[in-house]
């Protein structure tokens, strides 16, 4: 029997962190060294989240108490906001760790471009050419030797998957036509006290925002354009639905030649047919269908009138979406079984 | 004081109907002459929904009974499905009466065209020629003259009143680019014991449907294309999302030209200065602020980056969407205040 | 054609302000002179809820200024919560207006008991004699005359009316032996960016809280002691539903008698014979036949085989618990129709 | 390495079923067999729960199928309605097979009593003596030893882990006092497609139901007569709130004593101490606390001033108020260790 390697975790009581915790506590290879929360140092987690009474009642430390705690670990995450994981990142390598950041900090390739959107100094550009996009379906090989891991945004990962088989096939849409219609359940907010957030004030509505200026973006953008070759911009629009965990992408590409849905189909179930959190659905999807689950769910349709393909895809926004794909990196950068606490996690219905 | 119009409304007890019945009893220069409803004949309207004891018990007779009663009355109202409404429409005119029919039996102007959509055979095309599309905002004119109007359905509503103004616009945008993503709460679907729409099974999740194929394309076209003077095609994609009022739809064209936010929302503030039941928002919009009202609320943003203007607009389905829009039909029809019955209705906040 | 009445509002932006507001606004014989609010001064009514935008767009006041304007106005309502109400009250006193307050502040006949609950001095001792409980359907005559209205809590209006008739039977039932097992809507913790309250952490879960020490504890027990005519105790525990509006009390007494549901039904009918906002319902109840009405709906079990009567009453919490039922005394208090402004709330199905 | 025992599951498809097929998925200790549906014979159950697809896609069979295969396993499940598994009881027992049946069908110990409450003939009272009432806290001994397990009902569970400590204490409280005010989410009634459980018509609402005339009832007070030792009679009132799972359970009792919260605390925290799946709180509990898990979480609070004391427990009804206990009991009647396949049920936050 192996040993376990130890894992900290950063901004452990958010929405994404606690979510990293509790796969993490059922994952077989890693075990949990240190959890930090600067908001509530001393306490334990399970004072925070009091679903966890006899699972898990470990202290969370502070900040600075974490980034000390770093050259204990093998892996350390970060499951805090944009603008916060430069300090702790610097000094993951450092002290040679590797480190997956949940943040947007090290998803934007370009200095400038992250300063533009996230309206705010990159203080680590220095290493930022350390930092290898984490989205496993497409860079499997890069990841596996990462020390520095960007993990990828919850929309950018709906939309990357649901467009990247496109946008390897010649001749057969336009790249530049690309429109991606997103829903989100509120987790995605983050865990905020805030109006707009309140259950009388978010159920029973739907709202867009962010329209055209969104940070993800620029990530899908990047990763688009990598995948195809030549600069792309694309549209995006984000929208609040009145629920609490899943995404929808609905993804709209114009055909420059005649295909059916069973074309498309065929080139989605290739491209993905070793990646087995892909599942290729020959019938309308529902984000309901990966709740608690790592999968990406994709759907396709044909709109032979207009000409135009439509691509549905549906994650977990806190696992696909977040923690459940850094723990999929994390399997690829120490050589785990892929599925290796994520496997386990099991569809909740109702 | 004048003497009150008599209304007899079929399909009384469906979410639509029960919607009109609420707004009629209000109405003051309507009264209830009749109420219809084939599943529960006998019974008391307040049997179906015990929330109108004490306000309002009215006996529910059959179709044949309703179609008797039509001589005695000055407007008629159908909120049956598509399908059931050619009789009731042959003998309004025949008796000469007025019609406002909710169901898409009268929508579609082109026989054939129908019968595709709808799977089924139109069996009064002969008074097709009498219908009128009964979208007040567009179609004023029209409908104070009509004796027969096919009440708008709710996504083309929403979508039509969304695009309109830009297609009456010069070299602005290429219509021939419209996409629209429309999202709907779970009484779009009707009142049916369905699995689907379980809270069990349709709360935390969204699903995309009826992907390319839905009823309400055809509309949609028909009247864009009538708006814009040439055919157009579209792309349009519905999704039920967990919550029970409300449609949004975000509406996507190409601009051909450069153009700011503020030159769109001047081109919508000019085109419905006239209309009392638009506000055109420069801010963005949710549909809980149309809850319970008549309204139809449009916001507008250019996204400069990849040259598209994005509009969103937000409706009640059951009111702006339905049977607030066939009152306010009526209202024309018969000369009425245009917000009587209508501007009563109070947004519900929480 | 008689004049208007001026109203002036205090604290109109919370959720029973708002409401009180949207009821006013189609009140026949009332206008709105000035609408207060601390947290806003200046904003409009409809900047804080867009939902009223082309409705109503007064200009929000501070606490200072709406002291200043009492003066001019007939009728003051507070919508503050408990606390900050005493100099509003004195202010409104000496100048002669009537007030109804929406808060805890003069529904306790003892001072000591109030700061015992409150936890708070209560700053206006020398005017809570002339503080009348404004529970219509019990103490019709005293509102009539009274110039300080304590408008009851939502959850002791609920329970109050389910218990009072009872009360007032001998030897039928055991007044020692009330448990009342209330569950409220979300909207009854008022507007608070709280994360008890996000949509994210109270979907989909129920509580108990302020078990045997919520403050409307000490209102039911002395408004049912004064109906009884003994010193009674009470039971009672609140709970968080996931929903916004709507409360339902759960009410249990012991019979010492044989009686039959029909017993008791008869009881409740005559005793609420002549009170318009009660349905006394021979049939099950939910809360959302009340949603959106000013409705108390009763229903009766007697369990023969556990000797108990168990009384259900529902009532939407910001209207019949707050904001309408304030209406309703407004209407007692200048001689207005029992239902003007009401009688129009009509119920929202779905 | 032991060999994996064989499963059989009859009613897969329903909300206990499937949950029930989910833990025993991820169970060290067991292979499915065989999974039964009569609606749904033939299909795949990825079919009926695309959830599920790339996870667990073996064919349904028949009741008649199912019957025939009892022979081949070792454990039979059946999560068919009441009414429905006297037939796959005495099968079962004929084969020499342990059956744990989550139906009503075996846990009322007199035939009479059952017919009363079922409004049924009890098709299989010769074998009635054989029935283990499951519930593993109370029984541990008996269910080891046991060839027909009658699980418990979900609000019985609940409310008898409530109040069994207390009842087992001499002269603390009356126990001819209880009153049981349940509240639970809509996935009590099943997957039934019926209008009262739609998301349009159960959102938004409460209601009370079944008053008095529960089939818990029966179940309830017998279980609390046996630990009590004499004939108890209780008022249980269930309620339906808009969440999917979950049921909290309020217990009142009145105390012929005087005690505090820790003096109760203290009695149940002894009670408990070697039963893993229960939770004592000093503090609130929520029903998300333990959603997705076997937990039962007990918080106490004693009212002193009307001297009673409140219990309130919270379950998962689907788990440990159905398929997490049957699993649970499995465990115990197999040797198995008594977390297997439920301590890795994490909390689902949010």
């Amino acid at each position: 029997m192996t040993k376990k390697i130890k894992a900290g975790v950063f901004g452990a009581t958010g929405y994404s962190g606690q979510q990293l915790i509790s796969i993490l506590l059922s994952h077989k290879e890693v075990e949990i060294d240190f959890i930090s929360s600067s908001a509530s140092v001393g306490k334990e987690f399970n004072d925070i989240y009091p679903q966890f009474r006899g699972i898990f009642s470990d202290k969370l430390i502070s900040f600075d108490e974490g980034l000390e705690r770093i050259q204990n670990v093998d892996v350390v995450f970060s499951a805090l906001p944009s603008g916060a994981v430069f300090e702790i990142a610097k000094k993951a390598l450092e002290k040679n760790k590797r480190l997956i950041d949940l943040s947007g900090d090290f998803r934007i390739l370009e200095k400038e471009t992250y300063e533009f959107w996230y309206k705010t100094e990159h203080k680590a550009g220095e290493i930022l050419e350390h930092a290898v996009y984490g989205l496993p379906e497409l860079f499997e090989k890069d990841i596996k030797e990462a020390r520095l891991i960007a993990n990828p945004g919850c929309y950018s990962t709906a939309s990357i998957l649901a467009l990247a088989p496109l946008l390897r096939t010649d001749e057969l849409v336009d790249p530049y036509s690309i429109i991606i219609d997103a829903k989100s359940g509120v987790t995605g907010a983050g865990r905020k006290e805030e109006m707009a957030l309140l259950l009388a004030e978010s159920s029973e509505s739907i709202k867009a925002y962010s329209i055209a200026t969104h940070r993800h973006i620029p990530e899908i953008e990047q990763e688009l354009s990598i995948i195809y070759g030549e600069r792309l911009n694309i549209t995006f629009t984000p929208h609040l639905i009145p629920m609490k965990r899943g995404i929808l992408a609905t993804c709209y590409i114009n055909a420059i030649t005649f295909c059916s849905d069973n074309d498309i189909y065929e080139i989605y179930e290739k491209y993905y047919a070793n990646s087995p959190f892909i599942r290729i659905r020959r019938e309308p999807l529902e984000t309901r269908f990966v709740t608690n689950t790592n999968f990406c769910d994709i759907s396709i349709k044909v709109d032979i009138r207009s000409r135009r393909i439509i691509i549905t895809s549906a994650i977990d926004n806190l696992i696909k979406g977040a923690a459940g794909q850094a723990v999929q990196n994390m399997n690829l950068m120490f050589g785990f079984d892929c599925g290796e606490g994520l496997s386990r996690l099991m569809p909740l219905i109702p």
